[in-house]
């Protein structure tokens, strides 16, 4: 087989990957995601453009391995979603309507987990694994891969790194309903959060006083010296390296893989991390390394295609 | 194949079993650990040990599947041990010498991720293939089995429960150095110290203070109705089941399975492990199950069997 395809559906758009099996991206393209109708059209909108794609490069069936799709719900062992609300979907046999509207081979995956998957395929994570990849973006996902698999768990809720406990004191609520996730302090969200907080109960100056409070507004704080972002970026390393030092006596990693909206303040974002990560790992997981995510918005998609290989 | 062994190595016997490859224990028996020189013995012992029983009970050695060998010390993927002090081992390629050994396929795993294997092939996993087992005793070991098999991650670490951190405020240490351990609260250690910090703080009379403290004598006066005793255990209660949350979020496991003596106090523990479960649990895991384990000290050779299968 010389090709597979990789598919990642999301709530606006669905993007897709032409790949080798080699994982060489071939083409990548995307679609919008037509949700009206309990997302009907979705499965065969998708069919539609990548038969498409096949005629366009005239590939033949058997010279695709198959197709993987990244999905934003969790995802039983058997293709199956039970739930997927920003799509659409109620119940869906993801997995076997896609087997039947193509004759192809098809294999599903949660979103976060895909995009880990990604990240070790191709991007920050090649060469290992067993790897967490931790994305911070509006919430908190993440995706833990343990030999080359990502944890599904029974109900395909495995890996929900963003609902980890991280302070049994919070008297906020996450949108979960629990209160003290992960996802409360080191989402793009959280960040804000934390530096409202913050910003109310001190009265030094600082340079996110003038300004809309952001994540990214509180790391550019931070590069221009400010104290009081300094703080904020010190707690947000915290709650998130005192975790992923929790996660690495469980699952192991080689790497901890960053990325997600709010990685993009970079290398200093990594060293807060790391710092407080230190503080409280195993001396079994002291190796551990962190790194940012390189793929981007293209972890999907080779990740789905490597669900498939 | 017919048959196959499971071994369990321990810092005072090697306990061993002959299995059908359907689950039957056949013949149990073991031998002691014999640690002087770096613990040379042991591996040859254990050979010659196997064999003899395949000559007792007339069985080929193609008439066997191999020989799955659970082993106090993180594991690498390779069937490789750095360091195992309690056999007197430093670094050994266990599973290439036993192969040269016995001439048959050899298959290495951590001794407690073996125990979680086997509760879940004989035992109170049944039927499951993504479990937890966490086992309380001196210490608190743990397994974690995602679709059948256990996390054994980057360094053959991965699963050390007892060395999740549940509290950051701790000022007393952990074997391991860190503070705040899972096993410092919820092992025999652990609800002995517990005991022993509310009987000294509190002035209320108690059956506790007329004997000598230890896990058991705490679940006996509980049973006794013992207010103090209670706290405990609420107390005990409340890290372990906080704790088991936390992890139901990483690994999604269908039963939590709770083993080692401490678990002795039975179905009574359960129930005050579950309450602070369900107080903390994410929705996704709600219906995660907690149970008893049932092989008991047979869960190694067992989880050994299964592990070449």
């Amino acid at each position: 087989m010389e090709y597979c395809f990789g598919v990642d559906i999301g709530g606006t758009t669905v993007k897709m990957g032409l790949f080798g099996t080699d994982g060489s991206l071939q083409d990548k393209w995307e679609i919008v995601t037509r949700k009206e109708n309990g997302g009907e059209a979705v499965l065969p909108d998708v069919a539609e453009s990548l038969k498409k794609k096949m005629e366009e490069k005239a590939i033949n069936s058997d010279q695709v391995a198959g197709i993987g799709i990244g999905v934003p719900a969790p995802v039983e062992e058997d293709g199956v979603v039970q739930n997927t609300a920003n799509i659409g979907w109620g119940y869906k046999e993801v997995r076997r309507e896609m087997e039947e509207l193509t004759g192809m081979k098809v294999a599903v995956g949660n979103d976060a987990n895909v995009a880990a998957l990604g990240e070790m395929w191709l991007g920050a994570g090649k060469g290992h694994t067993n790897l967490i990849m931790v994305t911070l973006g509006t919430g908190v996902g993440g995706g833990i891969i343990v030999n080359g698999k990502p944890i599904v768990g029974a109900h395909g809720a495995g890996g929900e790194i963003g609902h980890i406990c991280v302070n049994y004191e919070e008297t906020d609520c996450c949108g979960c309903g629990k209160k003290g996730c992960l996802e409360q302090y080191a989402s793009a969200t959280g960040i804000s959060r934390l530096a409202k907080q913050r910003l109310a109960k001190d009265e030094r100056s600082s340079v996110l006083r003038k300004q809309n409070i952001n994540a990214k507004a509180v790391f550019d704080a931070l590069k221009a010296g400010d104290e009081l972002a300094e703080e904020i970026v010190e707690e947000f390393g915290r709650y998130l390296g005192y975790a992923m030092a929790n996660l690495a006596v469980i699952a192991d990693p080689a790497v901890i893989v960053i990325g997600g909206g709010v990685s993009k303040a970079g290398e200093i974002l990594l060293q807060y991390v790391e710092k407080n990560f230190k503080e409280k790992v195993f001396f079994a997981n002291k190796d551990t390394q962190f790194v940012l995510a390189t793929l981007g918005n293209d972890a999907g998609i080779c990740g789905a295609a490597k669900l498939i290989l």
